[in-house]
């Protein structure tokens, strides 16, 4: 059978009632499990899919779209989902559609010749919302045309501790500035003419691990969780994502995977979401064999239901029988399975699943990788890219002799798309900075590319040094390589030992040493650093007198940056978080809480003394605020202030610029950060022009938190600053 | 008037109802303000002093034993002490004794010739609860000669972040372990032949600020305060201490000085104390100046007295008009005010003070600094001393030809000893371990000093080197200097940005430089840390065969480095925290929590990963661990557990060694810590002989903590291990 019948998502959501009545208590399990197709713990065939989704029924199925699958080509995964849906539709019971997730990152970034957009961190320097939405937008349009119905994002995590190895995935250090970009992203994908379901993740604290380590536990307090690390699930949730993912680690004491307070007081109860919940990967198991929470698999799966988790993303068979048993035990309620089940049948009928689960694979290879979609990624890129310093050897001209692009980035199009991206040489396109300078420069200038230094493994710096001394400039590009999570896995990222890891955030000394030999020549330099982390240079700032920040910039990244450094791109990139100058002064946060100092202020070392601070980041034409104001100055909790402030270009370039809006409160009830973003935008000025930005800040953005995450809009002066402009709104009873 | 009425402190506090009620609102609320004599935000003379207390008759007053007083002398202090209580029995017109808190925060150390002992983190390395309370016994008679009647102690800070300045004071990283160890210090007081009170500080979280920033916000969930930070105080509370002292710091975005929650629910409600609360010095004021929860000075007293704060330790004659103002305008409700100034006059009679106000100063001179009081502070020395490194290097032959001491703490008693003591050579009395060498090696041999290096600044390492290649063997002291809170003050730790400092934890480059230059020479080398932290040598530790901590081992520290150097003594501390191996690494934690490891296992860095773990110790002689039991091995919630494990010395010399008891959960319905100390003990063997220590730990130990801090001791499995060797108990309804 099939579900022709339904020719709308109302007519289908009218009959998940009467189909959740004829489902069996296995079938309703099995709507809440997935598998996959690929390496992960275990092999999975794709024989073995097919078999799990005929005999089972299982809900969800990842074949491809995630680091270990056995796709990498569009097409082929596009058949392959249709085929799994066949089975699903024509072989089971009760024909219930499959549904597939991906985890499209930063563009369906697994599919070989796929967009592969920046990573958020980049994103974030952007400030600019509508081009994320277009990033969501591309992005949905290429899962799509694969047969995918769900990608895993957005991410929600605010990075917190930049040790951690995913702070490449988030939009960086400020909850509002990470709410904003990951609602601008779903909006994104709700505007694709493709019907993607998303899924923010990881609820509801992941961002700052103990130790930076991935998945160690996050110990804070409730003011911390709901002022610092909840604002982006709110966000997410207001612009509708259709999904929420627990993190894996604890959140003082509780795994989030098992954890009633935040699956269902909070989720639901206080944020009203009703969506569905999807464990993340192996979320429920480590109940059982990492958090001893549960004492055995089967009552790992009953303490998720219970919790809150909907669907066990690679529960597989066993997902099925450990639920039936429980159920039939009578250790969970059956009605909870039902709500779980409901949630999953309704988050396919909006999908659109039931009425048309098929892709028109003929089109698969025309949209995927897209020109229009690629030149998206470029602008990205190039809005992206932070300049942090600079005495003026920016921009090169590009009618040059000849120059010399070095470093272990400076031509692997694999470190610079960075994680969850294909990672193997045949399966990506794009434009490496070795190839984006060649293609910027004048015809008669000599591009030299020396790498000078692996990553982590000393190379030629003689080479390198030789070719700078020769070249009228020097172009660095240093920083990390391609890696997930916890730097892996080995084989791309080296051993846990070697950089990058979580507890070295500079350089090594073999691109240290690179850096320093080829400054030294006195061949005008600049670096790039090209990592996913806020990489501390302070060494390195005291002796090159230019250096930017690319992130991780996508595929077209390498263009971007060249095109960055021989001014044919103004650079307006800002930073998202924090440079710190080291790993001792971490956390290095703008946004950490007002405290005393005894032993006397002027003898204190700084509490926030960033090498470079957040919101940092220079441009080739020279920007100067005037007349910042608030309106109303008197508000009240409901209400709104706008906040004014004009930007004057006063330099001969035309040039973008991110404009943040800090707020602060002399006094409160509790103690309150010593800044926190607002609100922000992008603006575009042109030479002797000048504009003003307008940002509408709700003064419920205002709230203080008190411990127990208790906000409450209080009565009280309220500071906002812009750059170094600073004026006043008064919020009344 | 006076009280030589009053025969007993029973007789004294069957009067403070009548005295209370004979008080007007300014009088009571001078009891609860102090002042002092020397030099803290502003000056203060001995004038002053008398006049505020002859004139407001404040309750406190601090004019010596601490770090700015005027007067370090004994006798002068004791005189000045007299002085004080006549004026304030004689001059005010109720005639109500003052009282005089001192920081004898490792015996009465601001006192010129007082015994100085090793700070908590050595004493801690101890595990010796009867050494550590001979110490409280000592301080507490030599702080009574001096007219004193309170000192701020014990410190019941969990030192959670090495980076922390205050790391020294504490007794280490273990919950249990600084409990135990601060019951065993006010026992000590206790059972001196004077009546000294306690104040229990800093309630209830300090040891883990931001940034190791002193001071700084510590946000931690309940779940971690309550099973990581109040062990301490509730161990302390128990042991009967008579005043609780608030942190500075905000706990969860709550100054703790104006938490209601902790220092009235917590405090009183849960943990049932019933002495009074003393602020630190201007922490009520901090409420305005930093924290900005209260708008003015006058607010922020308010707000402290209602939170729970009793005496405001510096509020001189401002807190005694605002408080009176407050009461007056009925802001603050007068039976507040009399509860604390009620709690103020009890804790000044069951110290004594209405019947025996004065100090005979005839005897002060005998008593401060006597030559059994050092011999304590010797022998304490000796047992903190904690080799982490031998090759067979050490112990050194005393009939040797040559020695060389080097390094910037070779010969510097004021770094020796640390902070919270004189810093003034012409005030310290001790043996640096260049005199303790020379006072423990053979008539002949020869000891030559140079110091190589400064603390940060370069020295003259080829006047070592020459030396060192000179001599038979090479001691090299390292570390850090004379400190307290955030490294200061600056005229002697040094400006802010010079080592030590909170974002360095690892030696400067000139101390490692000399390090490496004298073991390059092949003499045999020792390096002795003398440090207030748990400094990380990962470079020292692959080149330098010999390695011990002291700690800051007190004015007698020489010695007893020297004669555990020679073999005189058998070293015998363990690692009362662990060593990291860089800033990069921290947290570093014996108990973290358990936690999944997504990329797999084998190639995630250890969370665990220390340079030398809690607990490390070597010692000459060679010990094994056999037997280990725990009876019975079916337990209740309110039962006790016996842990016996037999320690037998398989070497050549007598030896102590401290003996760790671990305990840790592989289920339990929160997640716990990988293993948690709940017991320890130190037990002396003869070569050749065994001993059977027993340790009884009940069975709330094992208590696991739930995210509202709600502890529950729940049946199932408990693993203990000491050594290598591990058994179970369970735990039954």
């Amino acid at each position: 059978m099939s579900f022709e019948n339904f020719e709308s998502a109302t007519d289908a959501s009218q009959t998940i009632e009467p189909l959740l009545e004829r489902m069996t208590v296995r079938e309703k399990a099995a709507q809440l499990a997935g598998t996959y197709v690929g390496e992960l713990d275990e092999q999975r065939t794709p024989e073995e899919a097919r078999k799990l989704v005929s005999e089972y029924g299982l809900g969800f199925a990842t074949p491809f779209g995630y680091g270990a699958a056995a796709y990498t080509d569009p097409v082929e995964s596009a058949r392959f989902a249709n085929e799994l849906q066949r089975i699903a539709i024509e072989e089971t019971r009760l024909g219930i559609p499959i549904a597939i997730p991906v985890d499209a990152v930063h563009g369906h970034a697994y599919m070989a010749g796929a967009t592969v957009f920046p990573h958020n961190l980049g994103m974030a320097a952007t400030r600019d919302q509508q081009l994320v939405e277009r990033v969501g937008t591309v992005t949905a349009r290429e899962v799509a045309a694969t047969g995918a119905a769900i990608t895993y994002g957005p991410t929600c995590d605010v990075a917190r501790d930049p040790r951690w190895g995913r702070t490449f995935e988030t939009f960086g250090a400020s909850p509002r500035l990470c709410g904003e970009l990951a609602a601008a992203k779903a909006d994104g994908v709700h505007d694709a003419d493709a019907d993607i379901g998303m899924v923010a993740k990881h609820f509801p604290a992941y961002g700052e691990p103990e130790q930076g380590e991935d998945t160690a536990p996050v110990d804070r307090s409730m003011s911390s969780i709901y002022r610092d690390f909840l604002p982006p699930f709110e966000a997410a949730i207001d612009a509708g994502v259709e999904g929420i993912m627990p993190c894996y680690n604890s959140i003082n004491s509780v795994p989030s995977h098992g954890s009633e307070f935040f699956l269902r007081t909070v989720l639901r109860e206080e944020l009203g979401f009703e969506g569905y919940v999807a464990s993340d990967w192996n979320g429920i198991g480590m109940l059982h064999e990492n958090h001893g929470t549960a004492e055995s698999m089967e009552a790992a799966v009953g303490q998720s239901l219970v919790a809150g988790v909907d669907v066990h993303s690679l529960g597989e068979e066993k997902h099925v029988e450990y639920l039936e048993a429980l159920v039939e035990a009578g250790t969970v309620d059956e009605a909870l399975l039902d709500d779980a089940v409901h949630r999953v049948l309704s988050l396919k009928a909006d999908l659109g699943l039931f009425e048309d689960p098929y892709v028109d694979v003929s089109e698969t290879r025309t949209v995927v990788g897209a020109d229009d979609h690629q030149q998206v990624s470029l602008e990205a890129a190039r809005s992206s890219i932070t300049l942090v310093q600079n005495d003026g050897a920016l921009p090169f001209d590009p009618d040059i002799g000849e120059v010399l692009v070095t470093g272990p980035n400076g031509d692997r199009l694999d470190h610079q798309v960075g994680g969850w991206s294909c990672k193997t040489a045949e399966d990506l396109s794009g434009i490496t900075v070795r190839e984006g300078v060649e293609s910027v420069v004048a015809a008669d200038t000599k591009v030299t590319f020396e790498p000078g230094a692996g990553i982590s493994e000393p190379g030629d710096v003689d080479a390198a040094v030789d070719a700078a001394a020769d070249a009228d400039a020097a172009i660095v590009v240093v920083g990390e390589n391609w890696y997930l999570h916890e730097f892996g896995p080995e084989e791309v990222a080296g051993p846990s030992e070697s950089f990058p890891n979580r507890t070295q955030l500079g350089l090594p000394a073999p691109q240290r040493d690179l850096v320093e030999a080829v400054a030294a020549t006195d061949t005008p330099t600049a670096v790039v650093v090209i990592s996913g982390r806020p990489t501390p240079l302070p060494r390195i700032a005291e002796t090159v007198p230019a250096i930017a920040y690319a992130y991780y910039p996508g595929a077209q990244g390498g263009l971007a940056v060249a095109e960055t450094l021989f001014g044919l791109v103004n650079p307006s990139g800002a930073l998202p978080i924090s440079v710190p100058r080291s790993t001792g002064h971490l956390p290095t946060r703008h946004n950490h809480l007002s405290h005393p100092y005894p032993i006397g202020r002027e003898e204190h070392g700084e509490t926030y003394d960033p090498l470079w601070p957040f919101g940092h980041g220079l441009s080739y034409t020279e920007f100067e605020y005037r007349d910042l104001s608030a309106t109303p100055e008197r508000l009240t909790a409901d209400e709104t202030v706008s906040v004014e402030v004009t930007l004057a270009n006063r330099g001969t370039r035309t040039g973008a610029k991110p404009v943040d809006i800090f707020a602060s409160r002399p006094y409160s009830s509790v103690v309150t950060p010593v800044r926190e973003l607002v609100g922000f935008d992008r603006v575009h000025v042109d030479p002797g022009e000048e504009r003003t930005v307008r940002v509408q800040i709700s003064a419920d953005r205002f709230a203080v938190v008190g411990p127990d995450g208790d906000a409450r809009v209080e009565p009280g002066t309220v500071e906002l600053s812009c750059g170094e402009h600073s004026t006043s709104v008064q919020i009344q009873d």
